[in-house]
This record gives C-alpha cells, sequence and structure tokens, in this order.
C-alpha cells in the first residue's frame, strides 16, 4: 500500500521550495552527440551538502516541526550525504543536530557536518552499529531518529527531483536513476508515473552490492556479502527499504548493475563532459548508459540522474587514473632492456615516436627477479586509446623487448 | 578610443543567444558562509567547450557571415580553449576550421577540436610559432584568422558574460575576473561599467605570467621571461592586448595577482564548495579571494568568475595532491626508525592515535643516506591542518625521533 499521491508530492515540494535548489538539468551536448540522441544530466551534485539527500531530510524535518514534534532536535546515523543533508536541514530550522558516524569516517565528510554546526558523534566500527547507537541516543535524548530512506516522508521529498525532471522537459522518455536504499528511485518513479506512467524508470546498482539485482525478475533481493565492497561507497546499501521496494516493484521498469570499473571511467566522463564531480554512487547511471547497460531507443530522450558529488579529494585522483587505465588512456608498462649506455633515450624515442606522453619512468636496476646485465624500466605514459597501446606494444614485440603490460585486463 | 557602446553589447549577446549557454551564477553557501557575505561563482566552466571562448568565437563569426566573409572557413592558433571555442562556432555555422596547435598539446584538446569536425595542425614548438603559421595559411587558404582576444568583436562576445551577471544579480558590487590576454575582463568591464559604474572590476593574473602587475599604478607592461611557467596555461599570455588594454586602463579597478600554490588551492576548494572543476586559469579568481589579495567590503555582493575548466585529467590529480598540501590536508614525512621488528607497527600506531589516514607508506632499506642499522619510512598521511601536522611532528620530536616534513615550507 502505497500512501503518497501526487497531491502530496506537490506539497512536499512545496514545503521545501525555499530549502533545497531546483538542480540544473543540463543537456550534454558532448554526451548527445555520442549517443545520437538528447542526454540530460541532473546534477543533484550541485545540490547543497552535494547530494539530493537534503530534498528527503528537509522535507521530514518539516512534516516533523508541522506536528509539533523534533523540539529536541534530530539525530541521524550515516557515514556521509544523509548526515550532510540532515546538518544543513536542521540547522536551516534552527533544531539541533546530531550525527553518528562510524570510526573511520572521512575528515572531509566530518568537517562537513561540523561546518553544519551538527554534533558529530565517531563511533561504530560500521554503518549498522552506528545506526544502533543513533536508535539509542535517540531514545535516551529524546532525539528523532531520521532514517536515509524506509519513511513516506523522506520519499515524497526526494520526489521533488522527479517533479522537477516533467516540470522542465516534459519530453523527457527515459529516467536513469542511481539505486542503493531506494529512497530516490522511490519519490522520483512516482512523481513521474503518477503523471507519465510511459515514461521508463531504470534503477542502477553497484556490482557488488546488488540485493535489487534480480528483485523486478522473482522478486528475490539478493544477500550481499558482508566484506562486499564498492567503490559507490554511497549506495553500498545491504538492506534495502521495506516501504521503497513497494514503490519499486510496481513502478520501475528495470535494474541493471556496473562494476567499479565502469564507475570510475564515468567519473572521469562526467568531468570531462560536464565540469562537475560526481562520487562514485551518483554516477552510476551514467556509468550504465555508457555501459551500455542501459539502451535508449533511437527516439528516447533520455536523463541521467546524478544523485550526489561529495567524492572525497583525495580519492579522485586515483579514480581518475582508474577511469584513464579503464578507458585506454592511462597505460603502465614494464619493459626489460639492456642495461648499457643508451638504451633508455632508445626506448624512450619509440614512445615519442608514437605521439605518446610520458608522466613517469621508473628505472630499476637491481630488481631480483630481472636477469642480471638487464634493467627494467616501468613507463607510465598517457595513451589515445587501446589501438594506440597496441601499437606500441607491437613495435616493442618486432624490436624483441620483453614489454609487460601491468594493466592489461583492464579494458 | 573604445568603439563599443552598451547597444553594440546588447546586439552581440542576442546574436550569439542561442549558441552559448547563460551560465549557472551559483550562491556557494558554503563560501558565503567562510566570508560572511554573498559569495556567487559565474561557472563559465559549464559553458560549452568549457570556457567563455565560445562566446568571443561565436560573435566573430556571427560578424564574419553577416559581413559575407569567412565563406571559405576560419582558422585560429591555441592550444586549449580558444581553439574549441572557435571550432564549436564554426561546426555550429557549417564552416570549416582549421585550428594550429603546438606540437605537443595535450592529447585531450587535440581530440576535443577533432570531435567538433576541426582539422587540427600540429606545428610549431610553441603558441607564438603556431599563431605564424595559422597566419600564413590564413593567407594562402583564404581563411579568416581568429585572434584570441585583441578584436573588438570578440570582446564584445565576451561582454555577453558581464550582462548576464547583472541583469541575474543587480546587487552585484564587486566582480573578480581572471585576466590573460585581456578579452574577457575587457568585455565584461564594459558590459557593467557602462550601465554601473560602481561595481568595482578587479582582475587576477598569474604570479609568473603578470604583465599587467603594475599597469594600473604607472601603466607600464611588465615584460615576462621566455622561460616562466604556470599551472594558469590558459592565461600564460605574455603580449597582452593593444584594445583591450585600453578598457583595461579605463574600467578596471585593481589588478593582482596569485601563485601557483594559491590556484592549486583554489580548484580543490572550487570542487569540494561547487562540485565543479576549473581549470588553473579558470579560478584564479577565486584564489584571489581565498587568499586575501581581493577583500572584499562587508556590504559587497561579490561575483567570482570562474573562466574556464578545461583542466586535463592527468593533471586534476597532481593539482589536488598539490591544493591539499598547500592547505595542510597532505603532508609527506620521512621519520628514521631502527631496524627491529616492531618499530614500523609502533610508528603507524602513533599515527593513528592522532586521528590519521595513513595514504601510502614506504619503507626503505638500504637506503644510502640512511645509517646502516636505520632504516627510512616515508608516509604519505592525510591531516586536518597545519595545526595537525604539527601535533604529530612534536609527538616524533617527543620521542627522539628524527622525521623530516618534505613538504616543509609549503604552508
Amino acid at each position: 500500500m502505497i500512501p503518497l499521491t501526487l497531491a502530496d508530492l506537490r506539497q512536499a515540494q512545496a514545503r521545501i521550495a525555499g530549502a533545497v535548489l531546483a538542480t540544473p538539468l543540463w543537456c550534454s551536448e558532448a554526451l548527445s552527440r555520442d549517443f545520437g540522441l538528447p542526454i540530460h544530466c541532473k546534477l543533484e551534485n550541485l545540490q547543497p551538502t552535494g547530494s539530493f539527500k537534503l530534498r528527503g531530510a528537509s522535507h521530514k524535518i518539516g512534516c516533523l516541526l508541522a506536528a509539533g514534534r523534533a523540539a529536541r532536535g534530530v539525530i541521524a546515523a550515516s557515514a556521509g550525504n544523509h548526515a550532510q543533508g540532515v546538518a544543513q536541514a536542521a540547522l536551516v530550522n534552527g533544531l539541533p543536530a546530531t550525527v553518528v558516524m562510524p570510526v573511520g569516517a572521512s575528515l572531509t565528510k566530518i568537517a562537513a557536518c561540523r561546518d553544519l554546526h551538527a554534533e558529530v558523534i565517531l563511533a561504530g566500527g560500521n554503518l549498522e552499529e552506528a545506526k544502533q547507537l543513533a536508535e539509542r541516543l535517540a531514545g535516551e535524548r529524546d532525539l528523532e531518529f531520521l532514517h536515509p530512506y524506509d519513511d513516506w516522508d523522506v520519499i515524497a521529498g526526494q520526489a521533488s527531483c522527479g517533479l522537477e525532471i516533467l516540470a522542465e522537459l516534459p519530453s523527457t522518455s527515459l529516467v536513469v536513476v542511481p539505486l542503493g536504499g531506494g529512497g530516490l528511485i522511490a519519490g522520483v518513479a512516482l512523481a513521474i508515473k503518477l503523471q507519465r506512467p510511459d515514461v521508463r524508470i531504470v534503477g542502477v546498482q553497484t556490482e557488488a552490492v546488488a540485493p535489487f539485482r534480480r528483485f523486478l525478475v522473482d522478486g528475490s533481493l539478493e544477500t550481499v556479502a558482508a566484506a562486499a565492497h564498492t567503490i559507490a561507497d554511497g549506495i553500498q546499501v545491504k538492506a534495502p527499504g521495506v516501504l521503497t521496494r513497494q514503490v519499486i516493484a510496481r513502478y520501475v521498469d528495470a535494474i541493471v548493475t556496473v562494476d567499479d570499473n565502469a564507475i570510475a571511467e564515468a567519473m572521469v566522463c562526467l568531468l570531462e563532459r560536464t565540469r562537475t564531480i560526481g562520487e562514485g554512487a551518483g554516477v552510476v547511471s551514467l556509468a550504465a548508459l555508457l555501459k551500455g547497460k542501459v539502451v535508449p531507443r533511437p527516439e528516447d530522450c533520455v536523463v541521467v540522474l546524478i544523485s550526489g558529488g561529495n567524492a572525497d579529494m583525495t580519492l579522485v585522483g586515483r579514480s581518475i587514473d582508474y577511469g584513464l587505465a579503464s578507458s585506454g588512456r592511462l597505460m603502465i608498462v614494464a619493459v626489460t632492456i639492456a642495461d648499457s649506455p643508451g638504451r633508455l633515450a632508445g626506448l624512450l624515442g619509440v614512445v615519442a615516436e608514437h605521439g605518446i606522453n610520458v608522466r613517469h619512468v621508473e628505472h630499476r636496476r637491481g630488481e631480483l627477479h630481472v636477469p642480471v646485465g638487464m634493467t627494467e624500466v616501468i613507463l607510465q605514459i598517457e595513451t589515445r586509446d587501446f589501438a594506440h597501446q597496441r601499437e606500441l606494444l607491437d613495435h616493442f614485440a618486432r624490436q624483441g623487448l620483453d614489454a609487460r603490460n601491468l594493466l592489461a585486463g583492464r579494458g
């Protein structure tokens, strides 16, 4: 039983209008050219606090205040986006906020919550333990516990994102949405399907954590290994919502998955194509499109929802390299050459002939896996694509050089 | 003699309206909180082709076509943003475009121009040589040579950016603009000062290449060393415009400079605060604000113009690290410890006690600068700020450990 009507969603949108940004729906000329049909990015990464979570948190807090609740404040457990959304929504409403973050949460995210005046409690080795503590503290301190997704008020708040899409781009026919706990896709699917049942909604999970993988096929939820890990940590939700899955069962057309390589490539693509940054979880939708997991029809008008951009800066650089490697634009190759004058210069000459930029060279003498009298050179180089890499390796082979592509098998 | 009137600028804006994006003027809540006054970013990095250059190129081509010229096409010399702006503007107008890029131009930028159907000629060791070739080819092939900034039609095109700012945010009182050849600031200053002489316009150059450094003080232009280099390569213009400087002399209120460290920090700040990427040249304006080179008055409403976002992905990661180091959030420290079991574990224990994340550890035995019996550990670690770094170094000192901050002097 789904209790939300289109009128409820519009009321939620009106309630939070002053607190959230109607984010840009950005038609990427480059992506549209690549696919031969209009591709729009709904840039929730540009939302204050960096993700769509502000929508649901703002609406939930608004509802609590309207009901005369939450006088003592709110509490949430989160390692990231939900915490920031709650902190900001509470701050705007003059409420104290407490967020319980697992020990080891990123310094940036802790600082972001403190900047928003939230009390940050570092406790628990993982999100589940942090959540248990938050629920206990909610009781002890008379605080309202805010669930990140499995709450109709939260879902109604996220729906505002879907209302914006349809209002701005009525020709939308396919919407691709990141899927973790399901709050975002449930809201967006309701907002759209209650008006336009013909628009297709596709959810995207990360390969490593995909409880919904077969949900639309046979209703099953896949058990996720406790140690499962993905760079899309924002949707690394092992226990999907009970409420959200009702909406998903009814209104979502398909669910697909993408792996971490595809996600890193999508981060780079988003950076290059829109000059905006998406976190891993935020770009799974784009990854699904780029990897052909979602195939638009020729007449489609596509919206790719980029749900968040709170990527840790220290991780961004690594993801960029990962994405460059995955798309054939970065190569690391180990070449064994004779340890005599001029050989290194000759090797680099060959690289230059192929129009390849060198990023890093390591010349290792004395490595024990290399025969005496030989030396190993590790080249980190920038190539156009995989074909360009093969050209170089073929050239080395013709010269009789032993060259190993250390990233082989990535493509 | 400045031939442009406000009516000319409005006509230029109308001419290119369909070809360029009225980019978002983004009020950053986080920056506004930091400074205690409204800070807006004009995000020209979100312009198609990634920079404001599309405005001037579109207008110039529009004017040429209206005058019945450029039938055979256009040609430009550029290593980056101007090339892409010209290629895109020509493509939209169905004109062939040729761009001459210096040998060694980035693969990404070459590919971007080819994606826009431009003929790319790689020639010349630097921009000056590429320009000479382009001018020669313009004559031989009957192509129109498009100057990147020193052209009234180009300046009138860039002015549309200033018109947008004032139309959207009439309370603007201070605009901070990156300054290279001067096309952007000339256009923006005209657009604003012809309407609102009270609004202050500040230009920002990169410390290493600052011909305009004393221009507003004594009218002099500084000679720039041929070898001068900066990460703000987009404004690495050693020969400022003749036309642009007339406008600057009359309408720009101040010119300041920022160094590469400040620029890298600003790139990280922009990424974290707006989730968008700026190239070095694009964020010098933000760097000037962050470093107190531009000090707003308490009642100011500030616009920081982010002029472009075409940062090479392979450079972004490095800039991020650079920015993190410059702001005390990344530290590389070499610690000499006794080469006996347990010492490395103990060292890492101390790091963990301080709540510091480890990014990379290198354990070097056999380095010749370390006494026999000792070993050197290189720690790459994530800290909150410089005070946090000092805490750790003090702790090491109390333990009698020899620890060297390899990034000392960066702060």
